[in-house]
């Protein structure tokens, strides 16, 4: 099934847009599960419990993984297999490169994590992209217009004319013949995110920045979301998972989720 | 020690601005490795045993390791603890995120991996770059203008009146207070790497393209070394660890090594 289809579905059956970030930091996980085995997964595990019906999707993030060596990523594996199969779990690496090179990439993410979706960093142009989009039933998001400081540096760059990021959304219109394709926008820059919604009106949207990163939510709502209330994943992570740092992270997880996602309804 | 010293230290030691890029395709290597008990980690020994005093640096593409899942990482990871101290390794990984999550990034590369220097993307911007940079002993080598057929999509655009990679160099330049930085630019555009020659006149590329993806040679040397015969290090990978796909592989892969390193150094 086409991930799009799959992930409308989700959102419907869940009543919701959120998106959970995975990020995990054993520096800011309770002390208390440091004790444990495998604490990484046993973070993500009660996260999981605690906000599964309340949610469309997680993103874990590589990068926390990867920092702990082999043994995140055995905790990460662990984790995506734990998540229920109907909530979608889209692998955040920013990946890039050569045609052969990203092809592997590829394997890696959906064959052996098992990645319902992932994200791909542009910069390298259409051969970096295809061995993703080849596998017709993941989603692809391409980093358009990031939420962070420097996301400023090179894709507000005016090129012919056009921001740089605007060359991206077209090249990304135009390289979607599975339909599936979405675009990373940040909630922090809501004046590029309704451009980019003008420009693509149909497209999903994975959309960070809210919470830790302080986008405001409403704009982003009205500048993010189709027409159809939908088309828009609002991820957060610190703000969720790091709610509080005792025994009830959790509940207050759970509690942060569904108060995020009820604003989110507010405003589709 | 800063990490081109320690490389032009090498690079003299041996005599060479080769660097082997380590891409370990199960489908590639010889069938009678297949058999070991770790096949990646077999080959990558015999490679770097019949290589090594004719090579500044291994470069393993961190791809090829992630297609194999965890058993992958640890071949990778015990394929770099094998690689003499002297000889530099540089994980090309082309990772690129917001402040907090690059150096999560930063730490899984240099503190778990070990590894020397590593490659970055720069669409996001100065806060994904400075956690990398911030290990002031250790290379980072910037996307610029890469070699594949797709590097022109967006990194040849003309932003405020340059191209888009020529704004990379400049932000490069400008980052580069722990003089830890680099470029990566492709053999296969010998203009392009000529002008960012003449941008960075200093600085010290990391030059792929050559053999499987046909750059040519004598003009990329021509156009890529600094004035100073060095600051160059040249990537080949299909074209020697494949030179055979037979038990003399390792014998073949040297031969191709060698011929590779002299006919540099014609040039310089």
């Amino acid at each position: 099934m086409n991930y799009f289809t799959k992930l409308e579905e989700r959102i419907k059956k869940a009543g919701s847009l959120v998106c959970i970030g995975l990020d995990v930091d054993l520096e800011k996980i309770p002390k208390h599960i440091l004790s444990k085995n495998d604490p990484v997964f046993e973070f993500n595990k009660a996260i999981i419990d605690y906000t599964k019906e309340l949610v469309c999707a997680y993103k874990p993030n590589m990068a926390f993984y990867e920092a702990l060596g082999i043994k995140g990523l055995k905790s990460l594996k662990k984790t995506i297999r734990y998540i229920p199969s109907d909530i979608l779990v889209i692998g955040d690496g920013k990946k890039g490169d050569i045609g052969n090179t990203a092809s592997a990439y590829a394997k890696g993410m959906f064959d052996f994590f098992g990645f319902d979706a992932v994200t791909v960093n542009p910069y390298m142009g259409q051969d970096s992209i295809e061995p993703f989009t080849a596998f017709k039933d993941k989603g692809i998001f391409i980093l358009t217009r990031t939420s962070n400081p420097g996301g400023a540096d090179f894709q507000n760059l005016h090129c012919n004319g056009k921001p740089l990021y605007q060359k991206v959304v077209e090249k990304s219109l135009e390289w979607n013949t599975n339909n599936n394709i979405g675009l990373v926008v940040g909630a922090t820059v809501s004046q590029e995110l309704n451009w980019i919604r003008k420009l693509a009106p149909k497209m999903t949207f994975l959309i960070p920045g809210i919470g830790a990163q302080s986008g405001d939510l409403e704009k982003t709502l009205k500048n993010g979301l189709r027409s159809d209330g939908m088309g828009a994943i609002i991820v957060s992570a610190r703000g969720i998972i790091y709610a509080s740092k005792e025994k009830d992270f959790a509940e207050k997880a759970r509690k942060e989720t569904k108060k995020l996602k009820n604003a989110i309804n507010k405003y589709r």
